[in-house]
C-alpha cells in the first residue's frame, strides 16, 4: 500500500554454471510479480565449475537482457551471505525454482536458516515451465561435454560459449 | 511497472475448515508480497468436514480481521474452478502453503493444471512458520474430537466454536 | 529366444474412470515394448468412481481403437487378484506408469506384494509423456465437474460421455 | 541410573484390522529395547475396518502371546488421545514402524503433534523387517477379499479369523 | 509383429563399481522382458572410482557369465552420450534399477533427458530383489574398506578383487 | 528384565564436524531411553571436513559435558564399520536423528545394512527439536564461513573454535 510496498524486488540467487532455459523461464515468472528482480550469481561455484565468475556474470546479463522482462531487472555478483544480501537489497522475497523432492529437502532447510537470518524475507518457491523440468546445469554440462546438442536447452549465447569450451 | 502492477492480487484458496494458526500465519507472510490478498474458502469441504460453508466463512473472515495485516484483505466463498476464479479477480498468482513432501506433489500437479487451465496466474509456495509445521486441519480436528486442547493451535474464535461442536 | 518368449505379453491394469491421454500414451509406448498388451480394467472402482464398469470398458476400447498401435490390444474386464489374471494369461510384465513420489510408494508395495504372489511376472514402470504428467483421473474428473474444458486431457469419446455425465 | 529408570515402558498404538507379520515383528524388535511394552489397539478404526474392536483385541493378544517376547508385553484398548494414554501410563516412549516416505510425513507431524502434548514421550522409529516391509493391514485385506493366500503375511490365528470372515 | 520387433534390445548401463548382486538380480529380470540385453560399462566412473575400467569391464563380464541368462548378453565399454548409444545399437528400452525416492528423483530427469535425446528408446524401470534392496556400490566399497564381508553382497569373483584391492 | 537388560547400551554415531544444538539436544532425547549411551566420533570426516578429529572429539566432550544428562555418556572416537563397534559394545542400539525425507532414504539403507552387520543392534530413529530441524553441520559452516552468526545453533566452544578457525 505504502509508496514503498509498491516497489517490491526479488531476488533470485544461483551459481548459473550455466544459466539454462528453465532459470529463463523463471525470470520471467518473477518478474510478472515483483517490481524489480536481481539475480544474484554466486562468486564460488564448487569444484565441478565450468565456467568462470566472469563468464557466467556475463552469460546471465546478455541471455537475461535478450528477453524483454515484464520488471525491473539487475544482474550482480555476490558473496557471503545471501539473507545478508537480501537485507541490504531490501528484497521482500527470495526467489527458488522447485524442481523435484531432493531439490524440496534442501529448499527447505535453506529457507529456514534464511528466515532466521532475515526474519523479512519471504523465500517464494515458484514451478519451473513444464518443459524444463528435466533440467538442470549439470545434466546439460553432461550433454555438452559428451557432444550432445543443447541448442533447446539454453540460450543461444551459452551454446556459444560451450562450443568454445569444448574444443 | 504500470499502475496496473503496483496494485498485485493474489488468492489463497483452501477449505479451511477449520482455520488454523498456520493459515494465519501464511496470509500475514502472503500479504508482504502482494498489495491485496483474497481468501476464497471453498464451499464443498468433503465429507469429513467438521463446520458447515457458513461457519468456515465466518471463522476465516473473524480470525483474520482480528490480526492487522500487512495488505488489503478480502474473504469470499467460492465454488468452481479456481483457475477461474483466479482470472476472474485478475490475480497475478494462487498462494499455496508448503509443508511436507505428500502436499508438494500433490501441489505441483495442482499448480501444474492450474497453469494450464489460467496461464497468466502463477502458483506461489510459501513456507509456513516452523511452529505451525506440524499443524493441519484435520490432526487439528482430531485433537479437539478426543478432548485435547487446541488453544495454541487455532484462533481464539475458533476455540469458541470448536467447544460449541464437541459438546 | 524361443518361440514363448518372441511373444511376450504384458498387462496394464486400471480403473480406467476415466481413461485419459495419460493413459493412451503409455499404452502407445507399452506396445513398443511387447508383443501384445492386455488392458484389464477394474470392475471395482471405489466410491467416488463417475463411470460404470461397462461404460469404462467400452471408453477404454474405443479410445485405444481410435490409435494405431504397435502390437496387438486386447481390452478385458477383471475383478480379484491382479497377480493371478497376470500369472492366468501368461504375462510377462504388468505396465505401470510413475508420475510422482507417493504414486511411487505405493506402486512399490503393490509391485513387491505382486512379485509374492507371482514371481514370473516383472512389474515394469514406464514414465508418461511430460505433457501428461500433471494428469490424473481424479483430477481430470474434478475439472470437469467445475464445467471445466477437459478436451486436450482425454481422448475425444471421453469429452462427450463427460458432457452427457454432467449435463 | 534410578529404579524408575530401569523399567522404562513403551508403547505401540494402532488399529491392527488386521495385526500382521509387520507388526509381530515390530514388538519383537521393541523388547529388546525397552522393559514392557502395552500393545494399544485403538476403539475406532476408521470406515474401511473389517474387524471388530473386540475381535481386534483378542487377535493382538493371541497373535502376541503366540510369541515368547522379551519384554513385558501388555494389550490394552483406547479411545481418546494417545499423548494423554502415554502420559497416564508413564510411558517413555511411543513406537512407530517406519515404512516408506509417505509414512514418514505422516508419521513426522504426529510425533511432532504428540510431542507438543506430552513433552516427556519421545517417539521412536524402528525399521520392519526386510520381509514385511511391503506389507501393510489395507494390502492384505485387499489381498485376502480377492481370495489370495494369507498365511504368509498374517500370524496364523488372523488366517482363521478371514477365513471367518470372507465366507 | 514384425521380425524386428520380435529381437528386441535393451541397455542397462551403468558404471558397476562394483558389479553388486543387485545388478545380477536386474539382468536376470530385465532378460524375461527382452530378446537381447546390452549391459554398457561406462568408461568414466568418477573421482570415488575403486576399479578401473577394465577391471570393471572383465568384472561384469565374468560376473553375468556364471549365470544361465535367459537371453543374449552382452557387456560392452562406453562413453559419450547414452542416448546416442542406445539409438546407435538399435535399443529399445533403457533399463534402470529403482531403489529409493532420491533414485527415482535423478532417474526421472534422467529419463526426460534421454527421451529428449532419443525419442525411440524407453527408459524401463524395474526394482531390484527386495534382499538387494538395501545394496548399492557405495555401500559395498564401504563396508569393505572397513574389513567388513562383502560375501553375500557381491559376485565371487568380485570378493576376490576386493581382497586384491583392500589387501 | 535381566540384570543384563537394565543396563541397555545405545550408540549414537557421527563426524559432529561441528557438533550442533541438533545433536545435543538428540543426546538428551536418547538418554531418556537408554541406561547410557556412546557418543561414536568417527575418525575420518570427509574432504570438506573442517574440524580435525581430535578437535571434533574434544569439542564433543565438552558440549555434551556441559549438560546435565539423563543417562551415562561416554564420548569415543572410532574408525571402521560401525556395525563392528557395536556389537563389541554390546550396544542395544544405534541413535539415528531422522529430519528429511533424503536423510530418511538414505538412513533406512544403512539400517538395513547395519542390521545385516550385526542382527543384535537395532537402529533408532529419533527426532530432532523442531527448533533445530533445519540445522546441518553442513548449513552451520557455510553460515560461518561467510560471517553469519551461529551463537544460536551450535554450543558456545563451537562457537569459539568457528572463531578461531574462521579468522
Amino acid at each position: 500500500m505504502s509508496e514503498n510496498k509498491s516497489k517490491r524486488m526479488a531476488i533470485y540467487p544461483g551459481t548459473f554454471d550455466p544459466v539454462t532455459n528453465g532459470h529463463i523461464s523463471l525470470m520471467e515468472r518473477a518478474c510478472h510479480l515483483f517490481d524489480s528482480l536481481t539475480i544474484a550469481v554466486s562468486k564460488s561455484a564448487g569444484k565441478s565449475a565450468m565456467f568462470s565468475f566472469q563468464e557466467r556474470l556475463d552469460m546471465v546479463k546478455q541471455a537475461s537482457g535478450d528477453k524483454s522482462m515484464a520488471c525491473e531487472l539487475k544482474v550482480i555478483g555476490f558473496e557471503g551471505l545471501l539473507a545478508e544480501l537480501a537485507q541490504r537489497e531490501k528484497a521482500v522475497a527470495i526467489i527458488r525454482g522447485l524442481r523435484a523432492v531432493s531439490d524440496f529437502e534442501y529448499e527447505f532447510q535453506m529457507a529456514l536458516m534464511n528466515r532466521k537470518l532475515a526474519r523479512d524475507v519471504e523465500t517464494v518457491f515458484l514451478m519451473p515451465s513444464l518443459s524444463w523440468v528435466y533440467l538442470s546445469s549439470t545434466i546439460v554440462k553432461d550433454v555438452a561435454r559428451h557432444g550432445g546438442d543443447v541448442e533447446d536447452l539454453v540460450p543461444t549465447n551459452v551454446v556459444k560459449m560451450f562450443e568454445q569450451k569444448i574444443k
